[in-house]
């Protein structure tokens, strides 16, 4: 695709080389998220950051990726902000509000909406969640995690294994991150979820029909025993019949240092999308994980920062230009890593 | 008027000169809005955007325009975010936050609240609208516009025809419009409105003493077969006696591509001080006109943006130096025209 | 204390020598925050501007303190805003938007929230309120008030006479500010307060132990008489028995200017952490001193900008290089002196 000036609404709109292409930009972008450098080229750009739906992690993001690249951010948070509460259509806040910025992230409660507000918008538009449907930069900064984690020990994206756990039937970012998988080849996947929350069979259509190897359990001690990738999600009790099936399950697949020391290889790695519920009844991903080293949840958070810079850089044709523009940071740094 | 230092309150405080002051500075800033150019002259500046009271568009139009001079935002949004909800004075609010920043935009929700602010403000204040009183950028910008538009078909603020449609009685921004319109020659006004919503004797008496033309009509088609600019407004049904009374006036008022084809001319331009409400039982200003190039209310609000970066650059006394710390922009450019 | 890295959580973690350190860094900020100077020494770095819970002032002091260094604000404002409404821990939370800035001022509801927040925190914290516990920044921006104030006249911290009025029982400002004068020699204080809203024994031991004279009285007049500042904090109705209890207090301890003029030195400052109540049934503070020079309320304010700028440089390391990447300001400036 032709990166400039286009807009990022969904995972279906790239290509294997698509891909490669903004990992291969996030790369690049390492010295000036860890501090070391600090660039100018997008001084004077605006970002319009309108997260019409709450979400201070997506937002804080995307506008410390401009911020980072030296550009300015305007924000809205929260619909009743808007002139859409009088009767203002989506084609007019699109017009109008595009001509106040360069480029503009979206986050709405409603389907498809990002995609209408593109539609009329005058600058490109990314995708940063429109209801249960798309959320791109999620799915792009997980799989850049898994690259990474996995180069990290001399394995790449074709060839690896990976078990998605917990809520498969809602979880918008798995959806995603399969539809992304079926650009690589050989991977082995096994899905793991009560069967009233199990993957949606066309989703695992289309990783078989991409060459996967796709499984299904219902047991975590097994599934992860033999995968590079533990992959967890939430799973949210209104989900059941009752809250004892509820209960069941949460407890059946609740992740734990215990569970994963004993049945997980050395080298594997826990993602998870957050957030994660902390709270005792929920504990889906136990925080007596918090400080081991293959809970690489804090590394997706920061990677998420490497791929939306990449993806603001190639929007606005500066990828190449980064250093160009760039000096040694003044300050001291004092930034522990994850 | 001596413009640096300024508070800017009312289009009362404006007079002919003064405004062909903002209009000729505002068209020095179209290389910098069309991102051609960025400039520094702002650096370090920081604008106190307050709204008291929710406005995505007027908010973000003031942010984007104090950035694009290279000046800095601080943000405050609603009432409740205030310590004014403890018993704290405007004028102590005004006393401390002008401490914070070089110059502040405020909208609030009651009349005159602006004004006593900025009296005990210790930096420029420029009134983002307070209530049912005043919006003085917005008809500066209106203006600007009609000036704009006249000028590509060689024409002039000093004579031209003006059709006001609407709700002319309660419309802010039809009144400050009307103030404006007083320092120029020679205009002709048709004021189309229902009887209930007609403009207020005393503004129609100005424009009078100020020799301008003015006639009343109740009928669309024949009120803009023959003016360059139809100034669409608002009509709120919850105005009239009835729901058949406010059905009929609405119905009779709605402009759209049909009526406009058959009865306006060529170059007859369509402007409105938005939101429109673009929902079906409303629609005053119709959805099938949003390609036509006589549209221009996306122009107002791109003209916005100018007239703003113009009264900032000369409160602030920079109005001759923003090429001299320009440079050209770094980044690739898409953006539509409208 | 080693101020690279820190965090700044408590007036408790600070020894003499700190306190003359931030001072003396906060003197080299006056061009910088009277716009006579701008410098970029911060350029590329973000503040995290986390208000769980809102503050107008303290936000936009914080945030406009890292804009006049150069630096970036990404802002959060609200507890709904956040993830932590879903169940994320504060840990999750703090490792996470931790990794989109360099420095985190936060507000918490929860007394020790912010030391939580920190420990997990990658970059260093700035507490900006947790409930009734610590805000020291404010303590920091009223003891280097006084400094000031005194030393206009010739005199310093280590030899003055202040009347702490109202409500000292639960006055957080009271007590951190107590906490400080502990590290400096020969203060003479008065307590005024209604017996109901004493100072607790503890701060007072604490302060006699410093080897300084504490006396307790009830009259205001006699105590504003001889002492070089009257720190006036608001009293709640709500804290008594009775409304006419209430009533006979507040009318007490209601500093006007013919009470101040009749009893105080021409030399007494007098001082309010803010929010003052000036509705008439509370003005514990009268509006009618607003212009007299003693009223340093809003130089409070002032220096708390000072302070805040001189902790950043401090905690980031640049407090040397401030100077060198300076440039002259651009702009014209119109700022009234308060």
């Amino acid at each position: 695709m032709d990166f400039i000036g286009a807009n990022i609404l969904s995972v279906s709109q790239f290509e294997r080389g698509d891909i490669d292409r903004v990992f291969a930009v996030a790369d690049t972008m390492v010295p000036y998220a860890r501090r070391e450098k600090v660039t100018r080229v997008l001084e004077g750009a605006i970002l319009g950051n309108m997260f019409l739906e709450p979400s201070t992690r997506t937002r804080l993001s995307f506008g410390s990726a401009f911020n980072l690249l030296g550009g300015t951010v305007r924000e809205t948070v929260g619909i009743t902000a808007s002139a859409m509460a009088k009767g203002e259509s989506l084609y007019d806040t699109a017009r109008v509000l595009s001509g106040y910025s360069d480029v503009i992230c979206m986050r709405h409660p409603q389907e498809g909406s990002v995609a209408e507000f593109a539609a009329a918008s005058r600058v490109p538009v990314v995708n940063g969640g429109d209801g249960a449907n798309e959320h791109p930069t999620q799915a792009l900064l997980d799989l850049y995690t898994i690259r990474k984690e996995l180069e990290a020990h001399g394995r790449s994206l074709d060839e690896f294994r990976i078990a998605m756990i917990g809520d498969l039937k809602y979880g918008r970012t798995v959806h995603s991150l399969c539809k992304l998988l079926c650009l690589f080849s050989n991977v082995q996947i096994v899905l793991v979820s009560p069967p009233e929350l199990a993957m949606p069979e066309d989703v695992v259509e289309k990783l078989r029909a991409a060459g996967h190897k796709v499984s299904v359990s219902d047991e975590l001690e097994a599934s992860i025993s033999h995968v590079d990738i533990v992959y967890s999600t939430r799973i949210q009790e209104e989900r059941f019949a009752s809250q004892e099936e509820a209960n069941l399950y949460r407890g059946r697949f609740r992740l734990n240092r215990e569970i994963f020391t004993r049945h997980a290889q050395p080298n594997t790695v826990i993602m998870h999308p957050l957030p994660r519920d902390s709270r005792a009844e929920a504990n889906e991903l136990d925080t007596d994980l918090n400080e081991h080293p293959s809970l690489a949840i804090f590394r997706q958070t920061d990677n998420g920062l490497l791929v939306r810079m990449a993806l603001f850089a190639l929007l606005l044709g500066v990828e190449g230009k980064v250093d160009q523009y760039s000096h040694e940071v003044r300050w001291h740094v004092r930034r522990t890593p994850v």
